[in-house]
């Protein structure tokens, strides 16, 4: 028995230290904008074409949307939808509409009039902001919809293949109408809807996921602590605006007093273009963007001397895909997350002995799901029934889960699935993993994904890695197909690099080099693989095409 | 009358959306140590004499430590303090005592034995950790105390010139009785307070500044943030730990996964030699430590090629100070803050146009106490009786005032004085500023520090601002004197450098021809000037100085 402290005494600390204006203000990344403003008012926020806009003048512009939209009878808990690229008006929506504690619903605009309209008839929109680009699908939505919203058109010069203008006012215009010095405020609570983000589900309606301001302002400082991102970056909107907020980066490039270069439409000659003339320091994007970079012909990137961070994320990066950037002198972290989690919530630290590996191996470890991002509070796997955590062996597979302020406020009107997805207090992503002896995350497959072929578990992600090292090979995707004998066996899609040919007996003699037998796909199919808008391979689409063709082998002759 | 939209539903926000343990956890800087330790666990953290303490050992030293508190009775809102220079075990104090919900208090290490027994007592200190150096002024206040802590001895090697151990249990014996794996919790509420810093008043007894869990991670992630610092910075401790718990840096290094290079004593060969040897990347440090650098003979810093970063605070720094710093090849950036905003809350945030201006000029632009930092809501200059902001003219004083997360809870047990500093909805920092046209405050004087001439205000700041720029002066201090013309005039106190000599006549000339004249100092005091602990002249001394002398003057012969 250990001698203790006699008494224990009320503790000086329980009373008499409340909350005030002084000492404590809700959590907002509207903050950052305000003093990227103050502090900078004359440096360069956003490019656009020609366009030059200060931060005063962003500062100025995201008021009056405010004001406007206030003047229209926008108000808090108002759902304000955005149909448009990456283009200042949906970088000025990103502040203007959450300052008069409305919600901004960013659509993802490769979405049909279908699921348009299910999303602002669902969101409860009452104001669309439309770029005339999308004006078609966005007048057949409109046309469904018992309940329109208020439609703004956003005339942008830099679009010159047509469109038409739907609504009653054109963004600028409505601009005017707004006070550039317009009192906005702080959110009455931290924990207040700031952003909707419609999940793109591969079957059923999508889920509204909703984000608030702590969980915003949060995000995106971890994005600036775990890229080491010095101030004053210059950031290519290569990564959607509509994905995720952009994993946040319009509220971290105002906490960085950065430059954002807007991209109407993701292309190798842009993007190249757009680093050159701009001294492009940070970009973000999904394997797919980056593969493209490096099957661009090399001569694109000529006249580039500076080194470009770049956060690749969207699905498994392949080590091939980190070992061409690298080669093209991009410093490559890989970041992982869902739309539940605002984007990336881990990162694959580096480790500065990895370094010295020889560049496959380095790749490898880079290629990691890693750790959960500064600002996260834990990430882990554990067995997604008895929610204990796997042994750090490599080995053993559980699902990943996440638990912390960047976890999203829960699924909009949809009690259910929030607590289906909260369970047992952690946030369940779906995403099946290993944790290495380092500690470090990494992802086997979608729960969905995964292969079971006589007994055996076969991750489709790790056939995948092999099929990228065949030098034909440019996207490889493996889903399991029926099998009578096995149960399910690894049927192989391959979309081959242009010129490039390779035999199904070439495919699977490589794979029966890296891969155990029973993983080596039994079937391999050539032609294009369908994506998502945001790039993800469509799966669900493959699995569909196998049980036609299945179903048609079966039918009576 | 704009057009409006039509019916404004129900909020779809309103409902169903309540946090979790899945989507909300409280902030606290605790969590920066465990996942360094988790990501880095073999990398130093901590750097001192021969000893290398890695990550993953610092956790579980501070584990140990909260454990073993534990069990000797500490829990919640109990408070601990440590009387020790910038070593491991202050450092890890900084974890190992929140984590069990305690509060630490970090005594100034240059008290006398009464202030430390009035400050036990007064936080009601349950445990005292205790470096040998200071065992005759320990000895002394613990027999002052009717009901003193369990006191536990550190006893640090590199402490060679005696001392005494006065407690149950040395330090090391102590961690061995606590767990490695102790499974601490975070705060209840990032409310909770976290640590106890007495602020060091010149007069009367001293507040307890309460900080809690929620501003101590956003201030240390500020730092980080308005640093610009990289991941793995090499962190010298020239500032003591115990002044607003180190300006938050022992958080904010578990943040940055850096390495902490402990110091038990400011001297100037001892602050090369540890740049040189551990490739120091970044310090901080008030304006007199970085005047001894200067003023040190240049062989000292020979063989540092690489530089450092430097946060400069504590008192209004010279501009000769940043000057001199920069011919040393150091970045220095100019912080401001008080115990009260747990340590700098604002940053002279510099311009990149600036670069191409002179040496003086730049120096001019970047002493200023600048723009609130980037974690702190607002910082601003208002009228202390209307409380309506200044004029941006460079010329209207008014007080700073803070407001924003990075403000104390208050005063312990002190609900009058915490009411006071927070009137109106703001910090009161009793500090006397501008604000100059590009937004950036520039201070003029403490309150008490403004001298009334004649119905004029004299900033003794922008005096001793001159008289450090003569070549003979060391440290200058500019305080009222009474006069029967004119109320008050400026008295001059001057060190001179070793071995330099000037006259009064050489230094009133001086000032006449840099000042309007009726700020030059009526008379000059020549002889060494007293500092507090943390570097700041003692004022409130030499105006006691003054007094006496001119109550001899006045005195009957």
């Amino acid at each position: 028995m250990l001698p203790t402290i006699a008494t224990k005494p009320v503790s000086p600390y329980s009373a008499g230290l409340e909350k005030t204006p002084a000492n404590f203000a809700a959590l907002s990344p509207l903050s950052f904008l305000a003093k990227a403003a103050a502090v900078y008012p004359e440096r360069i926020a956003l490019i656009h074409g020609r366009r030059r806009i200060s931060w005063a003048e962003t500062y100025a512009r995201c008021r009056r949307l405010a004001s406007a939209l206030q003047r229209r009878g926008v108000g808090v808990g108002d759902t304000v939808a955005v149909m448009a690229p990456n283009i200042p008006a949906t970088y000025e929506a990103s502040f203007g509409v959450p300052m008069i504690g409305a919600v901004l619903n960013t659509l993802n605009i490769r979405l049909d009039a279908e699921a348009i309209a299910f999303q602002l008839a669902h969101s409860e929109a009452r104001v669309l902001l439309t770029d005339r680009e999308f004006s078609g699908t966005i007048a057949s939505a409109l046309a469904l919809m018992a309940h329109p919203p208020l439609v703004i058109d956003i005339d942008d010069d830099l679009y010159t293949a047509g469109g038409e203008l739907l609504g009653q006012i054109e963004y600028e215009a409505l601009l005017l109408e707004g006070d550039p010095d317009f009192a906005w405020q702080l959110p009455a609570d931290e924990w207040d809807a700031i952003t909707l983000n419609y999940t793109s589900g591969t079957t059923g309606n999508p889920k509204g996921v909703v984000y608030h301001h702590r969980g915003a302002y949060l995000n995106a400082v971890s994005n600036i602590i775990s890229w080491g991102m010095p101030q004053h970056a210059v950031y290519l909107w290569t990564l959607p605006m509509f994905h995720c907020n952009g994993w946040c980066f319009p509220w971290t490039m105002a906490a960085n007093a950065g430059t954002n270069v807007c991209l109407r439409r993701v292309d190798a000659t842009l993007i190249f273009d757009a680093i050159r003339s701009h001294s492009v320091t940070h970009m973000c994007a999904a394997p797919i963007v980056y593969n493209m970079l490096i099957n661009t012909p090399p001569a694109q990137g000529e006249g580039i001397a500076h080194q470009v961070s770049g956060f690749i994320a969207g699905s498994a990066p392949p080590a091939s895909t980190i070992e061409g950037m690298e080669r093209l002198g991009f410093d490559i972290t890989h970041v992982y997350g869902l739309t539940e989690t605002y984007g990336p919530a881990s990162v694959c630290a580096k480790h500065e002995g990895w370094a010295e590996l020889p560049l496959d191996e380095r790749a490898r470890l880079n290629a990691r799901q890693g750790v959960a991002s500064p600002m996260q509070e834990a990430m882990t796997v554990l067995d997604p029934v008895t929610l204990q955590p796997v042994p750090h062996d490599g080995q053993t597979i559980g699902e990943i889960m996440f638990r912390g302020n960047v976890t999203m406020k829960g699924y909009l009107k949809n009690p259910a699935a929030t607590a289906e997805a909260f369970a047992g207090g952690w946030f369940h992503t779906g995403d099946l993993a290993v944790v290495d002896p380092d500690g470090y995350v990494r992802i086997k497959d979608r729960s969905k994904d995964v292969i079971i072929s006589g007994g055996e578990n076969i991750s489709s992600i790790e056939v995948e890695d092999v099929l990228y090292r065949h030098p034909a090979v440019e996207v490889a995707a493996v889903v399991a197909k029926a099998d009578p004998k096995w149960g399910e066996v690894a049927c192989a899609f391959i979309q081959l690099k242009p010129d490039a040919c390779a035999s199904e007996a070439d495919i699977r003699n490589f794979c029966r080099e890296h891969l155990a037998h029973f993983k080596v796909p039994k079937s391999v199919v050539f032609g294009t693989i369908p994506k998502t808008s945001t790039g993800k391979l469509q799966k669900f689409r493959l699995r569909e095409q196998i049980r036609e063709e299945t179903a048609m082998a079966d039918a009576p002759a």
